[in-house]
């Protein structure tokens, strides 16, 4: 544990964050994700769900503002008739804290997710429970 | 994730404590405990308290009932004038759905706990922040 | 060994199933089955039969049920003139244990099926001596 | 699989019961053997019972018939009033069909065998569950 | 060394062998084939020549029953001037006495040889000296 | 890089003071010090010198509270005749901002220092070229 | 640390240099360069800018005197509006100091610029602050 | 050092020219070849020059003579204008001395060179500093 | 395979007989010396006898000229009844061709012959049948 | 190859110059030396005698002038009878250049001298082949 450094970031989830450089991207997968077969990089949360991890991962970690939409979820199937998400509405809350709005967010069709995802420079395995919880990170720029 | 499994337990963690024999022990350490530097093997639980680590371990792991103490605490520096750590009552209670009687449980000197824990099987570093959190479990015997 | 998991099922085992996502395959292969050399991930499990780890893995894997048929075999490859391979009566009984019924049940070509064992995310190497004993599994979701 | 190899023996073993030489010794471990934590090379045989696999190894496997105990097996610690464990009859008749008689079984005090498996070549785990299972095995010449 | 191994075969041979499922390929390469090279999986035998390794092979490996052809030979370039190579003799020998004819051998250009090696489980370098030696096993089942 | 983070800590760094624990220590050793030789597990930062690193790591590593003298420095070899190294006046300004006083800080014989340094837990290696500026850093709690 | 070589460059980075041949090339990012992502082989120098490096690796290594422009820029995106960037000010100076002019100089759009550096022998990571400030350098010979 | 072996020949390349068979190929590169970067096997041999490598080589690689031309330059790239390299002289003698007239010597246009070198079983880097002194040899079969 | 080099060594063993230094020993075990077990290094050469290597090796490796007996064979254990082992003879003529007199073979007792062997640079395994067939020998100079 | 390099320290060999910090020695071995066995790390320049090395090697690195003997070579046996070896005067004429004087070489008895360099940082194995020629070097200070 180190001061600054919210402590449900691992040493390996810390160093990853840091690696990373400008449009680098990072998954944050729920907990039946498939991360370990997609993964370039793979980080491991067991036990913890996603907003907690997203909350002390934007305290380090700057979002692309170079990009309209730095922050992307995974596109409900059925649109029309389906809900959203609940957690989406946690992962806004979160975000405004950030600086980012509703409209920076982006949706990407399932296997288009699944595609972009074996592309990122890591998957972070969370157990979190909700569906269309998936979510993937650009990184900005430290100036 | 599995069916059966609690879920804040990784495959890395699920697959040391399946690997373990009778006698092995695995230490439960707090957030300062120098885990990465005194670990056999290490496995990170970054985020996560240790009574909840305790209660998951404990549903899959038996403890050896070959022996009169199959639990060993960290031995409190002022005996006479420290109260009890509030974090062992909740292990008390935790053990006693395991079986384990509160007579059960070892207490062990500060530099003895250390060497102890050089040599166990595993640690599991969590970023617990009670005061004399450190555990360890001896494993016993599947019948 | 520990309580809650079949002991046929080995430490690396138990992890690579634990490990698995959403849609991930995992292909059991009889004993004359080219495991080692189309395995991305290789276990094995010598002088073991299919049936055996097939009911011990289903205790702790769920099978996808956003498919229609999350099971497959390996085509019979004279359908008209061979009868149903015994084995997969004992597979239909097992299955049905775990509320697959027959018809989720998919059939896939020999050499399709090759392929598809080479993007598997691991495949069991087992002693199994019957013929069309091959099986893949679609892990599904935890709730 | 091979011919003239009983399909219990993993690649890994065969190679290992090979790579042995005259006076080597190999452990096989009942399934609360702290096997992992011991051993200098660990062959994991899950599922499997210990008789099936001595029968197996001894096919392939000479006993040394330079020392006059090439059989060692733990010791009862209450040898008074235990009776004679079952499995041991077993292994009598197993010993007896490759040349082994009684009285060239040894038998090692409890923590005296734990210290000779520590420099033995390899460790087999088992899963198997019978009492005072553990047997060590010495290899003998081919000549 | 074991019992009933002939004694050529060394420990990493004999887990290859073992590991190869049906319809896997070995090519037992002369001394001056690009071995190390082309080999998935390199096994070297220095010192030897094919026929020693090819008969001891063959006593644990059996060859695919399935294809007309399970044995194949590389080409001789000429064939209309060149006679047979005195070693396939040797071969034809061998082979027979595991019930392979000589109808059942098969011959492959040179370079479509080489193509095929590269593909193969395993590729054993000898040192033979005999021209037009190399030759490639398709593994069968074991039943 | 990332929020909160100096630039100057490397992502391998940052990983390696965050893994530490309670009681570990890390040495910062000048231009000359033996650091890959001593180094159980050895940082490089060439072309920095220590004080810019030290404030930096004091801005996320917790000093040792428990024990009296949490830093120390190599202790001039002739103390009688040569002046106070200039180098320490800066660390004393740059521990006081951290709460480290004067009297805090410990001084090691060089022989003692060395053999303290191979038990540490890393050893960053600068290329400062003041004398005497080595500096052992004992890591305390997060609470 | 040695005789004439800049202190700034690591071992590493020294031994990369060297191993480099005539036409390799190098890059040298700065901080949000997604370096770790991109490179065949990664050397980070956290806590420098890109001019000290930039002047000390030009003291050991040659540039291409075979191709026009052995020294390469990332292309301004907007060049009619946006100003030429200060750090090409500084690069210009030191690169003539080792003889190459201002029109050996190339410039490469961003995303050629990112395809070209994934080919690169290496990436440099520095935590250079100024925009536009990447370079590639492409090795000369040694006569 | 061993008898019979000239002692510019290291362990490793003399385990790799051991392990080459027919036909693959191996290529000498000057000082400033980019051997490194494109080599499958990288042997270094810094100090060196190539004729007296190229010597102690020939002293025990065999030469295909199944080809027209067992020896490779790169070609110079004026041929008109520019003279024959005065390495290619020591080359014609030290080859002559092995049975390589000059006419077998083939020439390769430099980035064909550079994507053939890519392809051989090793390179080998040494400090030769004429020009147009890169070699590739195709390796012959011991009878 | 090479010129001047016997075909019945590997490239591992023309390496490791390579980078002996003066003093060195290699062992020569027969096939059930414990080799795998006791060698830093280990080289297998199955299915050969001790005198074929014996010749091979030393056509290359010089024996130590400055001690009195460079070669060591295991004491016969009853030596005033056993006869002189046979393959002792084969040994003094393949000796004598190099130079090496009767007087010059050491004796080494059982138990001293093992420690001394785990200190060797390598262990060779053979399969040689014959008895008291182990052989250590100390390489000299090349000058 | 670099600028400012001479060429015949390699990539690893400049990297491990550059590593060693004041006090750390390393050991040039002449043809003969047991480099391989004794080397904590091992660097070859097969195909160089010492002389060449040891001046390219001062180039760079500075020697220890805390110590008045910071050169040590191997005692002559029979210092009364037999003569100082040539190579003596070869070294003292290169070490004078580098301000080293013949009273600040040292002798170590060859036992000695033979358990020093197994405690040394690196140990650099040549062909050289005069007697006597082994020599180790004490890396001095940078300042």
């Amino acid at each position: 544990m180190l001061k600054r450094i919210p402590n449900i970031l691992s040493p390996d989830l810390l160093k990853t964050l840091h690696e990373m450089g400008h449009g680098d991207e990072i998954v944050i997968g729920d907990g039946n994700f498939p991360a370990a077969n997609y993964a370039n990089r793979l980080i491991r949360c067991d036990g913890h769900n996603i907003p907690d991890l997203l909350a002390a991962i934007l305290e380090l970690l700057p979002l692309d503002t170079f990009v309209d939409k730095p922050v992307t979820l995974m596109q409900v199937v059925d649109e029309q008739n389906e809900p959203t998400p609940e957690i989406w509405h946690e992962y806004k809350d979160i975000l405004s804290e950030f600086q980012v709005a509703e409209n920076q967010i982006d949706h990407e069709e399932r296997f288009a997710f699944y595609e972009r995802s074996k592309r990122a420079y890591a998957i972070i395995a969370t157990t979190e429970k909700a569906l269309y919880a998936n979510i993937i990170l650009k990184k900005g720029v430290i100036s």
